[in-house]
């Protein structure tokens, strides 16, 4: 549909039919729905009168083609103007083919199979007829005590800019009235992830500076790469919560960035400016977030209720809805809708390719470049002629998915047990499960114990609950229950091998796992295809090459523990540290159990003649960092080749490493590659105090290496 | 001397002579010292010249009359124009009659009592010679982790202000040239106490609208009562080293507050805006924090190595050094220092009033006031015919005094033991160890055990070694160490009475000492007297009325902690809250385990009435909140009478609570007290996002109780 007509349609439209437009409802109060529209529990005490699902502009939550074509058809027969309906869903990694948790998908450092990932589930939303998802999730997170960092790819704001990159090519394509492909909506803007005491929902505070230098560059990636939307976070932003906050949404987002996509709210977050204490009522509250810049309200009816009021008594001008209505019109044209309000929607390629053996075979490939391998004294892999005792609460567990896979189907997904069936023969694979996620039997125990006996090695699968991380999953404990610490220390006793395999959405503090296991293999929670992934990962099938992109720390109260950080004015361990005046914890070292980027392989890799093209660079040059990587061990692998900069001196103070470029390369046993970066002058431009982005004259390190700790270092200077 | 003179005088100083104004060395640099000027090992290093030391304007760290007067007159022989040195020491909680720490000291609610004990600290520095106190130390605390805990008031923001306020009367009194006064110092600016990660000096970031709101009033209303001097923190704001920060000290400190005195660095702060990344040399950092406000440069040489050439390229206006210059020479000449360059200085009253019985007196006293009592399941007060097993590491230790006492002499400190012998006939008191702070050793578990048989009750003292808080002192763990949990877990199988005394610079995490002890005495670190205060307080001679300024987290992970929090969007537990998606954690309940305010009595108090003379309040009215409290146990009793407010709706969010008043009363047994706060236009106004201070017409909450969770509300209307 011409953009000119969209203004036509526009001007037809009543207030209402307006306000309208700019309400999100679930999907159980559309006519065509399976409730057929009958609402019970406490959607029915939100008062929703038929006119105004009648006027309603999209749908959350829908899926399956039949359903979804179901809700439109009927929608279009009472829609006076015959506007369809956007069908959005939180399609987070995966719609029924699932694939690991994004934590674990950064940690595959692979943009391209992230994106191939996100292309998949797009396929898959999409012929289930949905238009929308909430998705990438792109909040930078240090503290693993917030269940939602299992959501985000990272503490890296570089690195969860180029998966929010990726997985928004992946979901939109070039073009989104291409049927088999959604839009994106990055969320949540913006700094979800700094919420305070890492407890979920809790108040972000920062200056300015920071969340510009840390946490706003990978939602502005995304939206370089051309999301469609943005998701407002539940949190405040120094006092002003998101949904209701000018600076963020107006001046930073709209203003400076240019974006003209729809802003849509959290689910009931615009209502929850009146518990925050910004608004006193309902209506106070869509004047706030309309003026701030919400689009959509998601669930709860204060502009339904209110803006109508707030138009006639001239306290919002009509124009500002009428700005929401178009860019909500436009999505809606960009998507095709118009043309064809059944969109994407088809039973029969529902059938055939939503979770189709080729798309797992790439949740199974990507399950296995995400994994990481912590530990390895010489245990892993493992050969099939070993006898294996396999215990633990994961042993055969389905629960593998991780939080916000909801349409995944758990009984479908892979169990460690039936991943290693296929490697095993049944004679030397005996199972237990031990004791509980959360608790521990007697008799369990000794099963387990009286198989580990019997065997050569021991594969214990341990790990959290996937409710345990996700929303509102936050923990102060960030250790392993007890019963599996237990199950893991009477173990120990036997003097076998011990492989724990770690199901769970955090990082975890692992100081008491990493003591007496001989290997562990950090899994996360795998997705559908995770059993076999592991299995082929602890066979040496495949060679494990994930690494982490969120630091391990030694404990709780070490939190938050992240490598970008600064080095204070009385660094530990400089040349002239005195003993004790220096930031340190007493009981504690400072750096993490697992830092950035840390990940073992079952080869070894060796990084040699790290230098630059020059040591000088001028302001309109670029120079090149080069290292040899040669693969020193017996078997193929992959590596991560990690390149980082610190600048030594700023005008403000900077981190002692940032991520500024990686490379996955795979080598032959003796094989040796010659991998090299480019340093150009933007990579060098960071906030100043003034707020004003650029780089300054001076000096600096570049890194290359394995992990964010062990590198090669070489100075250069920026004339 | 005439404020004229002193321009003067200005006029006369050659650059080199001004900039050693600047400089303040420690001790040993100077003839007169101890050392004779003859330094060795790091300070020799700094390569500090005879000329450098002649033309220094201040010595850190000297005590003692004879000391101190030797180094004035040594320095005047060579000083040119014969200008005084300023003699500056940390006199933080007293000089040799050690009061118990600051955080104690805040617990007291005692601002008179905490008025007066400055007072003494600064008599008895004052005729030791010494002229300015590094103190108050007035930096908000949220976070338990952080050593330096125990240096603040606690997590007040205007019970901190109040205590900040009381301190500097009882330092500065009403004139400097009374030779019994010494001139206060706050530090450290600015929000030291927002460490990441409770490390200390490790990076601090907030809005600036947090800063305003929470941690700048405490250093105001120190400088609103008189405070000469401001010391800068160790620590970033917002990427930039307070010590290098023109915000904090040329825009907030003078130009917005007027302040006109000195600011001087902490030790070693200046040049630490190297490591810190701002300065690539001393050339640069010395540049930066003159320009940003420094005028003292403590124990490093970048002015003096660098202010001379920076003011011959131009890059300085020398006019800048003499402002410096200025401030220095005024604080000598209002400390009568030109008149009178040994002011003070008196070995007679030295050896007459240091550590005097009134001054010991006045600590015991405010050791009673500054203790918590946390729990008491009819245990205490004991009886002097019980016969007393006296066991734990703390039982006989000196240690007691608690950091920031450099002066205290811990073998003149009470013990404990020593303080129950006053009450206890000996065949009632046997004592034994049981364990150290860190480790045990079977024999003398053995012991405390045995003894703890034939008692009637246990007193267990156990705590941190001083050293485990203080500077430096961060922690991740925040329990005791474990011998001392394993040595209550035996006990505690005796099924004998045990009172838990504590000894420590920070909130714990007392889950596990709550569930077994009868009753726990949070003693801090009582200072001199703490053995008698103690046993005061354990007899009953007086009955415990602390409070505690600093919330007890459950755990760790769950820091920060801290009453004055916000709602959320989310918040737990109100109406409409869900069961999970509420702000939360899975494993732990989000309020402290003891609150803000808390603290037992040995008789009980009831609130009843309370009532507001008017529910409305005009802008320009005030309106009184009146609340009848009643002693309704057998012993008379003090209680601190809080006065808290909250903001139901603001343009930023407001915190739950805040603390705006409160009353320590007195009550006989039966004896009821109507008390009543006045509440102001004024105590309604907060920092909106603009960084205006204004209050907003809306609704209110007043509440009136014993702690911060313990309260009757009334609400009120601002119109």
């Amino acid at each position: 549909m011409e953009e000119d007509y969209l203004y036509h349609l526009l001007e037809q439209m009543t207030i209402d039919e307006k306000i309208g437009q700019l309400l999100q409802l679930a999907t159980p109060f559309f006519k065509g729905s399976s409730t057929k529209g009958q609402i019970t529990g406490p959607m029915k005490e939100m008062g929703v009168t038929e006119e105004v699902v009648e006027n309603a502009g999209s749908v959350l939550g829908a899926s399956g083609a039949k359903e979804i074509s179901n809700i439109q058809k009927k929608h279009l027969e009472s829609n006076r103007l015959g506007i369809p309906l956007l069908m959005m869903s939180d399609i987070v990694h995966g719609f029924k083919t699932i694939f690991p948790i994004p934590l674990a998908i950064g940690c595959s450092w692979d943009l391209e199979l992230a994106r191939h990932a996100a292309e998949i589930a797009a396929k898959e939303a999409a012929v289930s007829g949905i238009h929308v998802t909430f998705a990438p999730m792109v909040d930078l997170v240090r503290d693993p005590r917030w269940g939602r960092v299992m959501e985000s790819t990272g503490e890296d704001p570089y690195l969860n800019g180029l998966f929010a990159k990726a997985q928004v090519h992946g979901f939109q394509g070039n073009d989104l009235t291409d049927t088999k492909r959604v839009a994106a909506c990055v969320k949540h803007f913006a700094a979800y992830g700094a919420v305070e005491g890492g407890r979920d929902y809790n108040t972000v505070d920062m200056s300015e500076w920071q969340l510009r230098e840390s946490y706003l560059p990978a939602y502005k990636m995304a939206l370089d790469a051309g999301c469609e939307m943005v998701m407002t976070a539940f949190t405040t932003m120094n006092g002003i919560p998101a949904s209701g906050n000018r600076t963020l949404m107006r001046k930073i987002l709209r203003e400076e960035w240019g974006f003209d996509g729809v802003v849509i709210s959290d689910w009931g977050a615009l209502k929850e400016l009146i518990p925050h204490g910004v608004a006193e009522d309902e209506k106070e509250a869509a004047l706030k977030a309309l003026q701030s810049g919400v689009d959509i309200e998601m669930m709860t009816l204060c502009y339904t209720s209110h803006l109508k009021e707030l138009v006639a008594t001239g306290e919002i001008e009509e124009q500002l809805i009428d700005e929401s209505v178009m860019r909500i019109l436009k999505l809606k044209n960009k998507l095709g809708l118009f043309e064809n309000p059944l969109r994407g929607a088809n039973e029969t390629l529902e059938k055939d390719i939503v979770f189709s053996a080729p798309h797992r075979e790439v949740a199974r490939q990507l399950a296995t470049k995400a994994s990481v391998l912590l530990k390895n004294d010489d245990v892993l892999p493992l050969s099939q002629d070993q006898k294996v005792a396999l215990i633990g609460p994961f042993a055969d567990n389905h629960d593998v998915l991780g939080q916000w896979s909801w349409l995944g189907s758990k009984e479908d997904a892979v169990t460690l047990k039936e991943g290693l069936e296929t490697q095993l023969k049944s004679e030397n694979l005996n199972v237990a499960k031990g004791c509980d996620v959360e608790s521990r039997d007697e008799r369990e125990s000794k099963i387990a114990l009286q198989i580990a006996r019997e065997a050569d090695v021991i594969i214990l699968a341990l790990g959290e609950h996937s409710w345990m991380s996700g929303e509102a999953g936050s923990r102060t404990n960030i250790k392993l229950p007890k019963a599996q610490l237990n199950l893991l220390n009477d173990l120990k006793q036997l003097n076998k091998p011990i492989v724990v395999v770690l199901f769970n959405g955090r990082p975890l503090d692992l100081m008491d796992v990493t003591e007496k296991a001989d290997a562990i293999l950090e899994a996360w929670y795998p997705g559908s295809e995770a059993g076999n992934a592991l299995a082929d990962l602890l066979f040496g099938n495949v060679n494990p090459s994930g690494k982490l992109t969120m630091s391990f720390p030694r404990a709780v109260g070490q939190i938050p523990t992240y490598y970008n950080h600064y080095n204070t004015g009385r660094p530990k361990g400089a040349p002239d540290a005195q003993e004790r005046y220096v930031s340190q914890y007493l009981d504690s070292s400072n750096g993490p159990l697992f830092p950035f980027g840390f990940g073992l392989s079952y080869t070894s890799f060796e990084y040699k003649d790290a230098h630059l093209s020059s040591n000088i660079m001028k302001q309109n040059e670029t120079i090149r960092l080069s290292v040899k990587v040669e693969n020193i061990g017996e078997v193929i692998g992959e590596e991560v080749v990690q390149f980082y900069i610190r600048d030594l001196t700023g005008e403000v103070i900077r981190p002692l490493k940032e991520l500024k470029g990686f490379e996955r390369i795979t080598l032959q046993p003796g094989e040796q590659k010659e991998i090299t970066f480019t340093i150009t002058e933007k990579q060098l431009r960071y906030y100043h105090s003034d707020l004003s982005y650029k780089s300054d004259k001076g000096k600096f390190m570049a890194y290359v290496g394995s992990n964010s700790q062990d590198v090669l270092a070489v100075p250069f200077q920026l004339m």
